[in-house]
């Protein structure tokens, strides 16, 4: 401000350099953002997020070049492997179950070692990780969902990271409560310090300085371990919303399947965990693989976490009572369950045993006359008994006074209905009162 | 007749011979059968069934000790596999669902095969055991049921043989059809000489015209084929009335299980074939183990069976739904769905706003006044979004105003329930078109 030109005070300075940036500022707000033009032959590599292309595609097949000159050593694959496990537990711990949806809280230590190890996944800051993750949950399938699988198993799993996006397009969400934490806060300022750090140069100091496989930990504990976390927890926004079940709402893509459970560390059981996202848990049956769960709760009871939210039973099996009721119905209307009883004749009981007396095999059960001409040679007990019931009212002959029929059989009754009896039973005590009861009514009429 | 005795004419004689039979039949009816007797340190051997005794664990156990003498060739094991498999089907396919079911019709010359590898199995004559198993399904789990597993597992599987039974105890059935079948009559009136034939010379001479194994040829192939056979079909009355799921009744003890499926030659599937039992299936999915219904379709493609019989999938779906809300109704009433809305106390619109201004987080949503001090910190929206709603109508926020919620959080409203109020929705709609009706009643009073 001191070295301003001399013709301007320094107070017209400011005033102008604001000015300059609130025109530049509306310039860009109002520029076409690049996702609003078609994607044609001349424009499709502005389209693309090279950075992104460059962590989670380029980088990956360097390594694979770089393992093919690097002997695998026993210890290096070990490291990789636990590293791996550590890396992943903290997107899925740290950044999904902890930030993301506050299931349960943790203490500083605690805090630290997961946005470290999250970091080390090289998948974003926590912040940036988080408020997507949460308008993932909030705008589930829409447009505002940034990796929303309607566009297609692909962009759901790396499409959206590979492509730019509009950021107006996401859905927004609060996370004053993450701004609040200052180990998030931290984190996200020096992000591109902690990825190079746990990324990359701590896998590699220990294997180089542990057994002096410098070269090997930075490929494999480093590199490819980062790729493996990588597309392991992308399956959690891809494979999560295409493969398995819906217990609980199938209004929505969130599926459970136990594959995508052991390869995301047990964030398969995904639609549970869009129906109940702040429970500490995703798989809530004890022989169901959870590993982010299990390590929850072991610091649950080394007094490194506490307050482990979690829905009451009686709250789960009412949803999954309500979704298997849902499938339930939309069965039943698929099939045939007969004439409905109201649109049969009504029969007079004289006349329903005159007709007998013609010849056809009517048999009354429950009040409704049933045909049973095609099903007497066929009956498995015996064309006898059934023709013993020709011309009579067989309910009691039906439901145990001869034989008690299974479900089966009364469900088979439904196909034969032809009428109902005037004063046979029930529905006719019903159809009376309910004509009685009109008449009270025009009787006041 | 010609040969009688001079003083009683060949009238007389006959008359005698007549009057003295009657007299033991009475005789034999009025005397209580040992069944009726408690069995005591003194009577009960007498209470043992010695022929079963012998046919089903005596000689199996002199097999095995035959065997122990006698090496086991490749060709006598393949024989006895093969004969194992044909006398096995000679009951499934024969036996059960062929004449206990008439689930099919076959030709001449495949009954005569059934009729004899059927008896190859040592389970009694066709017409004995049709006779036996169609009480098990008009009378199961009664005391009628010659093999009620509600006399426990042992005794439905080889008890009910090797202890006496009362004849008059097991439930009568029609068998007139099987008295019809030349097939069966024959093979009743040679019994003894269909199981010594097919049980035990038949397969010795196999093997012995055709390799030689005499010895090996009766020890293997027939009397530990015998032996393998029943206790594999005895598992249709114990295993298959224990073990598994009931997808279409569960009031009686029929089971389906791949288990018992894959030991019975596809009779594992109880529960459908006590539902369904003229159905010529077992098992309805291609993937299931039925090996009797495979036999049975491959006879029909030959042109030995014909008729086969099959309930309409749409019958079959309905009970499976039907069971499928049996088990939904029971889980539901075992859970806790919040206060009742009829027994809340009716509060008007001011009043709810006047307890908020006073302090208590109340929120009113779909007419239902909610008391939601516990959750909000527990919201997973937040405080600010959750603390938006109170003291207002919050039905249209809760719905997608703001958030659409889940099913899970529709449901856990109901438990912050604590009254409704007057005018609020459709609750009240009701309430008051309820209450104008009345009105109108005793206006007309
Ligand atoms: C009117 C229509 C009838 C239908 C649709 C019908 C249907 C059936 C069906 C599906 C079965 C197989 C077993 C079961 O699923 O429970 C059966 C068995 C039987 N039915 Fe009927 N039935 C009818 C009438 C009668 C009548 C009028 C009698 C007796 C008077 C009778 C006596 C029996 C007996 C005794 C069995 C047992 C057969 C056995 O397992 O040995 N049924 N019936
Ligand atoms: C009155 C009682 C309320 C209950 C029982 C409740 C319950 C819940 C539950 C269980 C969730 C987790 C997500 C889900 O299951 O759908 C949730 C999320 C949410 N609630 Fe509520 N809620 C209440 C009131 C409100 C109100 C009044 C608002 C807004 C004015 C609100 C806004 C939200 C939002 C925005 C989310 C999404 C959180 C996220 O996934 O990021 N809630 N609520
Ligand atoms: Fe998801
Ligand atoms: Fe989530
Ligand atoms: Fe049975
Ligand atoms: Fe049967």
């Amino acid at each position: 401000m001191s070295a301003a030109p001399a013709p301007m005070s320094a107070a017209d300075a400011a005033t102008a350099a604001y000015e300059l940036r609130k025109a530049n500022a509306i310039a860009r707000a109002n520029r076409p953002h690049i996702t609003d033009q078609p994607m044609t032959a001349k424009n499709w590599w502005k389209h693309l997020n090279l950075l992104n292309i460059y962590l989670i595609v380029i980088i990956p097949l360097m390594g694979l070049y770089g393992a093919w000159y690097t002997p695998l050593q026993k210890w290096t694959l070990i490291w990789s492997v636990v590293y791996y496990f550590n890396t992943g537990l903290g997107i899925t711990a740290g950044y999904h179950r902890l930030w993301a949806h506050s299931s349960y809280s943790a203490s500083l230590p605690l805090k630290i070692y997961l946005a470290a190890v999250g970091g080390g996944a090289v998948e974003g800051s926590v912040r940036w990780w988080s408020r997507d993750h949460r308008a993932h949950h909030r705008y589930t399938d829409t447009d505002k969902d940034p990796y929303s699988v309607r566009k297609g198993l692909l962009y759901s799993h790396i499409g959206w990271m590979v492509m730019k996006q509009n950021p107006k397009r996401i859905g927004r969400t609060d996370i004053s409560d993450l701004n609040d934490d200052p180990v998030v806060v931290w984190q996200h300022k020096h992000y591109l310090w902690v990825v190079a750090f746990m990324g990359l140069i701590f896998p590699t100091i220990v294997a180089g300085l542990g057994w002096g496989d410098w070269k090997g930990g930075f490929i494999y504990a480093g590199i490819l371990r980062i790729f493996f976390v990588q597309q392991a927890t992308f399956c959690v926004n891809s494979l999560a919303h295409w493969l398995g079940d819906q217990p609980f709402d199938d209004r929505n893509s969130p599926r459970d399947h136990v594959i995508t459970a052991l390869v995301t560390l047990g964030e398969g059981y995904h639609n549970f965990h869009h129906e109940f996202p702040s429970d500490y848990r995703n798989a809530i049956e004890w022989h169901q693989y959870d590993p982010t769960k299990w390590a929850i709760w072991t610091w649950k009871q080394l007094g490194l976490a506490y307050n482990l939210k979690q829905f009451r039973a009686n709250e789960i099996e009412k949803g999954r009572i309500q979704q298997l009721q849902k499938k339930i119905d939309r069965k039943r209307a698929t099939l045939d369950w007969g004439v409905p009883l109201e649109q049969l004749p009504v029969m007079e009981f004289d006349d329903f045993q005159e007709e007998c007396k013609n010849g056809r095999a009517l048999i009354l059960i429950a009040g409704v006359v049933h045909d049973v001409t095609s099903f007497i040679k066929e009956h498995p007990g015996g064309k006898a008994l059934i023709n013993s019931g020709i011309g009579k009212d067989a309910t009691a002959i039906f439901n145990g006074g001869v034989y008690q029929h299974s479900n089966a059989a009364h469900n088979l009754l439904s196909n034969f209905r032809v009428a109902v009896v005037r004063g046979g039973c029930e529905v006719e005590i019903w159809k009376r009162a309910a004509g009685e009861n009109k008449d009270s009514v025009s009787a006041i009429d």
